[in-house]
């Protein structure tokens, strides 16, 4: 798989508008777009550093998956995204490795990506997207 | 603050042998350094992935940090860690801005550089480290 960079870090928080200062005012990083992403339940803002981009994911929902994983684990890093050439090639190279897919094709993400997820099952316990 | 990018992701691993076939024969990437870090009882194997790299840490007795974060949130991203021109000065300005922080000052880390760690409760969950 060519892995060009780490295109974006994805942050569970519980809101969004309370960890915008630390983000701004302290890390010195600009929020330059906040997104609500439906059918994930969350509402998203963006930072760009150097390469990579964070992405605080706030849940909009109680039954987002990101409410149930600060319900679990607390506020903190939620995924990994690697920028790949094209995501459904990347997924079926790992799948036939045996790398266990939360999503069998690309879907729409937040800032007009395509997405998949892998299973942290199988990723040494990091959920890990792919994307471009 | 100055962040030029992220200089490395710390993921907290049970075992590096067991976890090298995932990063190097699934994502592609060329693990080029294994290092023991004395002081924080761990080991550590670094990737690189654009401008940032993977540190892989396990736990090299019970007491450590990480074996402690394995046990209450199981294997996972452990710290982000950003990259400034200063790391005595980016400590001096985000703990006038209110910053709790866990060094007060640079001490040694993996690959030669100097690190602090500022406090989670301040950075809305991610335990987050400064380092050049």
């Amino acid at each position: 798989m060519n892995i060009t960079h780490i295109e974006h870090l994805g942050i569970a928080v519980r809101s969004i508008d309370a960890c915008l200062p630390y983000y701004e005012h302290v890390l010195g990083l600009k929020c330059y777009n906040i997104e609500i992403v439906e059918d994930q339940k969350v509402k998203t803002a963006f930072f760009k550093v150097g390469q990579t981009k964070i992405e605080l994911l706030e849940p909009t929902s109680e039954d987002s998956t990101i409410a149930k994983f600060i319900e679990k684990k607390g506020e903190g890093i939620h995924h990994i995204a690697f920028a790949v050439p094209s995501v459904q090639d990347a997924l079926d190279e790992v799948s036939s490795k045996g790398v266990q897919l939360i999503d069998k094709a690309p879907r729409p993400g937040a800032e007009g990506l395509n997405i998949a997820f892998l299973h942290p099952k199988s990723t040494c316990g990091v959920l890990t997207e792919l994307c471009m």
